[in-house]
C-alpha cells in the first residue's frame, strides 16, 4: 500500500539515514507506520550530535562477585552491563531506531541467514515468551505438532502449544538421551504434522540434538512441516546455519550464550513460515506475542523507521547492540569452535573425577552446559553451597526425574571466551576440592 | 498441599530468609516448588556475603543528552540506570529472591493496598503485556467486557480483549473527554458485564478518567463487574488508592512515572479478580501470560523462596526496587501532589502562551502529561526539531483523529520532583523560544 502522498509525507531516504551518517531527531511520534499516515518530513529536521555508545566503552569494575556459571543468565562483560545504563532515550528516536535496526540485521548475522524473507523479532519478555510466538502465529487450533522430547524444557514447549489449541503428539526419549532419526521418521510417517520442535539444548539434561540430518530428514519425508528450534541455550555457543540447514524457526532469549541480561525473547522465522502465519485462517492468538502486531514494527526498525505497537526497552536492546557487535566482531565459527574446545576439557576434567554426565553419548552432550551426575552419598544441598563458598554458582537439577542426583554446570560467553578470567579452571578446581570435603575420592 | 517429608525438605524458615538477615547461597536450583518437591535443605547452606546495592550508590554522570519529556520512557535517576548494570546474579540466588520479594512487597504500598489477598505481578514485556493478562486470565471466550473510549490506548486494550474471544461493548467518549457516569450508569443497566476497563491517562489525549466515583458507580449499579484499570501513564503520578476504591486490576510500565527503564509490566490484582481467575471453566488462553503460571512464582518470591517458571531480569527488577525504594522513601501522597503542582504550572505556563490543551476540561487533565493543539499554521514536525535543538525532546501525535494537530509534553518523575534539574523551565522556555521563530505571535 502506498501512503497517501501529503505534505509531510516523509521522502524515502528516510529509511538511509542511520546513526553513523549523522544522528537526527525526527518528530517523536510513536505510531505504526502501517496504522495512520504518514506524517513526518525528515528533511526538515536537523542534525544533533549525540554521544556514540561504542563496544569500546572503558571497563567499568564490577564489584567483586561469585562467578555465576549456571546455564544462564551467565557471566557479563562490561561493556554489555555498561550498556544497560544508557542514558534515556525515546523508543522512536533516530538514534534509538538505527540502534534497534542494526541489532535486527546483526543477529541475521549469528543465525547465519542472508536470505531477506527471513524475519527477526527482538520482543521484551523472558526466552519462553518465543513459546507463545510459536505457538499463537504459526499453528492454528487443532492442528497437529510432533514435540520432540528431551526434558524439562520440551515439556514447557508442548505444554504452550497446548495452551494455544494445538494437538500435541510428544516423542519423549529416555533421560539423557533424545529421540533417534528412525524413530521421528516413522512418527512422521503416521501423521501429516503441522510443524515439528525440537529443543537443541535442553537445559535440564545437557542433551544437544542434531539439527542439520533432522532437518534434511524432515523436508525428506513430511516436506510441509515447519522444522522449529528451541535454541534458548545453543544460539550463539552451538552452529545454527538458519539458511543452509532449511530451519523454519529458532527462538531464545538473551541471557545465555549471547551474553546479554535477561529480559529480551529473540527469534528468527524463515519465509516459509512467515508464509504460514500469513495464510492463517484464524487471527493469531494472543494479542502482545502477535506478529501480525510485531512484524511490521520489526521492519520498520530495521529499515531504521520509527515506528510503534508496545514500547521496547532501549537499554536491553543497547545492551544486546553491544553483545552482537563484540560476538560478530571474530568469524562466529571461531565462537562455535571456543565452546566447543572449552566443552571438550570440561567434559573430560569432570571424567578424570570419576563423574558422570547425565547426557552419557558424547554426541549427545552440548557445549555450553555440563549436567553431572552426583557421587553416590554426596548431595546437591552440600556441595552447592560449598562451592557457592569458593566463590562458583553452579546450578542444581530440574528434571523431576532425577532432581536431586545431579547438578548443571553452565560454561557460555565471556567465561570460556576470555581466557585471562580464569573461570573454567577455578570451576573445576572448586569442584574437585569440594568433592574431597565431602570425603569423595576419585575411583 | 503438605510436601512429602525426606531428609531434603526444607524447614519453614526458609521463608523467613531475607538479604537483610545474611545472604546466603541456597541450592541454585530453578523449580517451581509447586511443580516438584522440595530437595532443599537451607539450615545447611553458608551465609556469604555480598555486596549491597542501595540506592545510595554514589551518583555516576550521564552524558549529555537531550532531556526526555514525551509521555514515557522519561529521564531517570543515576541510582536507577546504575542498578540496570548489576552484574550477574542467578534468578533463584538468595539476595536476587530477596531483591524481587522486597520489589513487590513496595507494589503495594504505591498502590497502597494492604489486603493480603491482592496479588502484585511483575512480569519481563512491555506496558501492553497487561493487556494481555486481563484478557487472557479475567476474561473466558464469549464473555461482556465493558471498554470506556478516551483514544488510542483504550482502543488497544479494546483489540486485546477481542483476541481471547471476549464480547466488547466500546462507550466511545469525543476526542479530549471521557464517557461520564450517567452514559457509564446506562450501560451497565443494559447488559451485564464481567468487566469494565478504563484508561487512568489515555496517553493519547492527555484525558484522565476518575477512578473513585467510577468505582463505586459499578459497585453500586453492577457489584459482581470487575474494575480494571489501564494504570500505564498514571501510576506513581496519579492517585491509586486500590483497597479504599475497591479496584480489582491495575495494569502499568515501569517506563512511565514509576522511573524504571522500559521491560517490566507491573500489575496488582484485588482477592475478587483472583478469585474470578481460579474460578475459570476454561484454562487461561495465554502461556508467557498465564496466572496460572505466574501466581505461584510471585507469592514465593515475595515469601523470598526461589521459584522458576521463565527467568525473569535481574537488572530491570533491581533498578525498579531502586525506583521504588526511592518512591516509597517519602509518603506518595506528596509525590501526587508534587506532580499535580507541576502539572498546574505547566498548563497555566501553556495557556498563557495562547495554547488549547486536547482534554479542555480542567477536571479531565492528566498530572503527568500534557496533549498541546499547535497554533494555527505551526507544524509539529517543524516545531519539534527545534525543540530538540533546544535539548528538549516532545512526542508527537499518536490519536488518528488529531495525529498531526498537536504535541505531547510528559512530565513524570524526576523531571519535575527534582527542582535542581530545572527540566520544565527549560521545555517552557524552549516551547515559547520555538513557536516564536516559527512565526507565532501569542494572543
Amino acid at each position: 500500500m502506498t501512503p497517501p502522498k501529503t505534505p509531510d509525507a516523509p521522502p524515502a531516504r528516510l529509511s538511509l539515514i542511520s546513526r553513523h551518517l549523522g544522528p537526527v531527531y525526527p518528530i517523536n511520534t510513536p505510531y505504526a507506520v502501517e496504522r495512520l499516515p504518514n506524517t513526518v518530513d525528515i528533511s526538515l529536521l536537523p542534525r544533533i550530535q549525540v554521544r556514540q555508545l561504542t563496544t569500546t566503552t572503558p571497563k567499568m569494575s564490577q564489584p567483586a562477585h561469585p562467578t555465576l556459571l549456571i546455564p544462564g543468565p551467565i557471566e557479563f562483560d562490561d561493556a554489555v552491563l555498561q550498556s544497560m545504563s544508557h542514558f534515556s532515550e525515546s523508543h522512536v528516536s533516530a538514534g534509538f531506531v538505527a540502534t534497534f535496526g542494526e541489532t535486527l540485521s546483526m543477529l541475521r548475522k549469528l543465525f547465519q541467514t542472508t536470505d531477506p524473507a527471513v524475519q527477526p523479532f527482538v520482543l521484551s519478555g523472558s526466552g519462553t515468551l518465543g513459546w507463545d510466538l510459536v505457538a499463537a502465529n504459526l499453528i492454528e487450533a487443532g492442528e497437529d505438532v510432533l514435540v520432540l522430547g528431551t526434558g524439562y524444557f520440551s515439556d514447557g514447549f508442548a505444554d504452550c502449544l497446548r495452551v494455544y489449541g494445538a494437538n500435541v503428539t510428544e516423542l519423549k526419549a529416555p533421560v539423557g538421551t533424545k529421540p533417534t532419526l528412525p524413530e521421528i521418521e516413522k512418527a512422521l510417517s503416521e501423521k501429516k504434522y503441522k510443524a515439528i520442535t525440537v529443543t537443541h539444548v535442553d537445559t535440564s539434561t545437557g542433551v544437544l540434538s542434531e539439527l542439520k540430518n533432522l532437518s534434511a530428514l524432515v523436508h525428506k519425508v513430511s516436506p510441509d512441516t515447519l522444522i522449529i528450534v528451541d535454541g534458548v541455550c545453543s544460539v550463539a555457543c552451538e552452529e545454527i546455519d538458519f539458511d543452509a540447514w532449511g530451519l523454519d524457526g529458532v527462538v531464545t532469549a538473551s541471557q545465555k550464550a549471547i551474553g546479554c541480561p535477561a529480559g529480551l525473547s529473540i527469534s528468527m522465522f524463515s519465509g516459509r513460515a512467515m508464509k504460514a502465519f500469513e495464510n492463517r485462517k484464524t487471527p493469531p492468538s494472543a494479542y502482545f506475542a502477535s506478529m501480525k502486531n510485531w512484524t511490521p514494527i520489526m521492519k520498520n526498525y530495521e529499515a531504521k523507521k520509527p515506528s510503534y505497537f508496545a514500547t521496547p526497552s532501549p537499554q536491553l536492546v543497547h545492551a544486546l547492540h553491544t553483545a552482537l557487535s563484540q560476538i560478530l566482531a571474530k568469524p562466529v565459527t571461531e565462537r562455535f569452535a571456543g565452546h566447543k574446545a572449552a566443552s571438550d576439557k570440561i567434559k573430560a576434567a569432570i571424567g578424570a573425577l570419576g563423574l558422570k554426565q547425565v547426557a552419557a553419548n558424547p554426541d549427545e552432550q552440548a557445549h555450553g552446559m555440563t549436567a553431572i551426575y552426583l557421587p553416590e552419598g554426596v548431595k546437591g544441598a552440600e556441595l552447592l553451597p560449598i562451592l557457592a563458598k569458593k566463590g562458583v554458582v553452579f546450578a542444581g537439577g530440574i528434571h523431576k526425574e532425577i532432581v536431586t542426583k545431579y547438578i548443571r554446570f553452565g560454561h557460555m560467553g565471556v567465561s570460556v571466551l576470555d581466557p585471562t578470567r580464569g573461570d573454567i579452571e577455578r570451576a573445576v578446581k572448586a569442584l574437585e576440592e569440594g568433592l574431597a570435603e565431602l570425603g569423595y575420592t576419585k575411583p
